[in-house]
């Protein structure tokens, strides 16, 4: 649609036209056309992460913050204790969602600039035998962070724990290989990296892990045992499924097949990011992270020092050119985040960086 | 679009395809457009049911099962004790919802085919002080028989306890006053009466009741005090909204605005019900609900006793023909429904009653 902005944003974000018109029609949630559809998505996305012969793919009603309290609520029992490896909002977020539901919680916190550290996760694991399930977001979209999953998994699975990833803004781009890397769940949603819309999220998980999980949810909608349940048993969805939702993910994952899969995606958003940098630099920002931990998801830039740049006129000033970027959410430092995420080019960002170089001098001159 | 089957079901069902057109484009979750299109989406759903004075909209991602979840969770504090009035499937799914997160609460139930009768609730009430809130179905899509909802709200004001209204399959059609009937919380969805798409269901809640439910809710997505609480704050969702699925449910509460409201609404539902009655009558089939009872939402149909019509065959056979109708979900009777709902009018039934009579021959010839 020409009246579309540009979304510079970790989702929802810009979709390809092909995708949003996927939702042209009415489907029946229980009809075999819908039934084959859902079977489809089920698989697809399975196959994005290695998954197919390890992991079931249980998606689930709303946003990502559901899947990952459904995944927590289903798989760490009430006898259970989580450990969540925190550098960011998303992490915080894991451990205030299992305080809320009354499970056992620890953390360990990082700085916001700061990869999680696999030392220390391996001591912590060492000193208490009663942990049961660790946690970690993949890309802290926070900052744009990337933590060093394989790694971390690995420690966690020699130690003998669950591990469940928070792979939303990661999923679809950044490689998960479910064959070589040991993780009990993945989660994410349709509207990050897949270039889905919104309202939709999923789990990737071993189903040794669900069959265990039987009765442990406290929550019938966040139960993601008796929603696998409800798949293998007919295929059909327990509560009414967003039908228009589903089948723009399943237009999107056949175009992300068709870009070559999370690699040829990751190199898309790649140059993006690159690009982005480059120009961003030209005009005088500095990248809050160091660019060796940074991933091509999301970008935060400092604030002037000089306090010279209100977001509110930046933001207006880019929006009136057809370009949204996104607040920061750093909990000390001033700054933004450009996303380099969904269906755009270098040269959206070049243009960007035009929108930008543009809007500098006008705001300068006032 | 033309490929689009007729959907002769309680949701998601055969919606306008200016209503899916409002999906064609991208939306920035945090940009001032579309928090003036949420501000929109939150006033429209009070007006329809006259509570803009006494009550507040808190949309919620998700299905149906999820907001009558939230509500539960949020309103029923852990010293309360929730009175479900049972006379369906849905009504027994909010005691499971109560049970598996450990409140307090009991069911009173009566046949599918008789309606939920306000003395025993008076009695019920008057015999248990300790019981806080009283909830029932407003139309049990399971027959599709309407409960007497202004009758039974008033008892359960009179004995000063609060009401939950799970109007998922009446809101948009039926009359629901908050001007004139005391109600604590309705709840209900995107993708029935009102003829949106699914991915959203919403309650509208008396600020009083949210406000001393804070801090109640064991899951921090279905807080509905937090969440309230969110929009309240900057206009914006805790979590990422469903843009799509919102942008359509907007477009398609313009629509209920322009038929007007829900009086406009449930007279085109009437007749296409009146249309469906009278020809299945001819065709031979029995309504399950005596006449008096019944909803002009969704009919239940028996199966003719002689075990002739297999549902399956039926189905699929009218699926050829582009109709598609719904299992039936009664505990004893062999059934079938077929939802009057959705954006459909008489011309419909009489071509869906066609195509019945074609098919019931074929399969008489076969
Ligand atoms: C890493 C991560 N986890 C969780 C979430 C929560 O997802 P949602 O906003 O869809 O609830 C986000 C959203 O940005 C995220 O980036
Ligand atoms: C009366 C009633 N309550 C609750 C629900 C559950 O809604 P959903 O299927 O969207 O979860 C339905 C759905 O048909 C319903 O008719």
């Amino acid at each position: 649609m020409s009246d579309s902005p540009i979304l510079l944003t970790p989702g929802p974000l810009t979709t390809a036209i092909e995708t949003r018109r996927a939702m042209l029609r009415d489907w029946g949630s229980r009809d075999p056309a819908f039934i084959a559809l859902t079977a489809e998505l089920r698989q697809r996305l399975l196959a994005v992460a290695g998954g197919e012969g390890s992991h079931v793919a249980v998606p689930l009603q709303g946003s990502g913050t559901f899947i990952v309290e459904a995944a927590i609520a289903t798989l760490v029992g009430p006898g259970d204790k989580l450990l969540v490896l925190v550098n960011g909002a998303y992490g915080e977020r894991m451990v205030t969602i299992a305080q809320r539901m009354g499970r056992a919680v620890e953390a360990i916190r990082w700085a916001e600039d700061e990869v999680v550290e696999s030392g220390r996760v391996a001591a912590a694991l060492r000193a208490d035998p009663s942990i049961t399930h660790v946690a970690l977001v993949h890309c802290e979209t926070t900052t744009g962070i990337l933590n060093p999953m394989p790694e971390i998994a690995s420690v966690v699975a020699g130690e003998g724990r669950a591990f469940l990833l928070d792979a939303m803004s990661s999923f679809g781009a950044l490689e998960i290989d479910l064959r070589t890397t040991p993780v009990t769940a993945v989660l994410a949603s349709s509207n990050k990296c897949l270039e889905g819309v919104p309202g939709l999220g999923f789990a990737l998980v071993r189903p040794e892990a669900l069959e265990r999980a039987a009765g442990n949810s406290p929550s019938l909608s966040f139960d993601l045992h008796a929603q696998w349940k409800g798949f293998e048993k007919d295929g059909q969805w327990r509560f009414t499924p967003p039908v228009q939702v589903v089948a723009a993910l399943v237009e999107a994952l056949r175009r992300l097949d068709a870009e070559g899969g999370p690699e040829g995606r990751r190199r898309r958003y790649q140059g993006n990011f690159a690009t982005l940098l480059a120009g961003m630099r030209r005009l005088g920002f500095d990248l809050f992270l160091d660019e060796a931990v940074q991933a091509p998801i999301i970008a935060t830039f400092r604030m002037p020092a000089d306090g010279t740049l209100v977001f509110r006129d930046f933001y207006d000033a880019l929006a009136d050119r057809g370009f949204l970027i996104y607040p920061g959410k750093l909990t000390k430092a001033e700054s933004f985040r450009i996303g380099c995420i969904g269906a755009l080019d270098r040269r959206d960002f070049e243009r960007l960086l035009h929108a930008i170089e543009g809007t500098l001098a006008r705001l300068e001159a006032v």
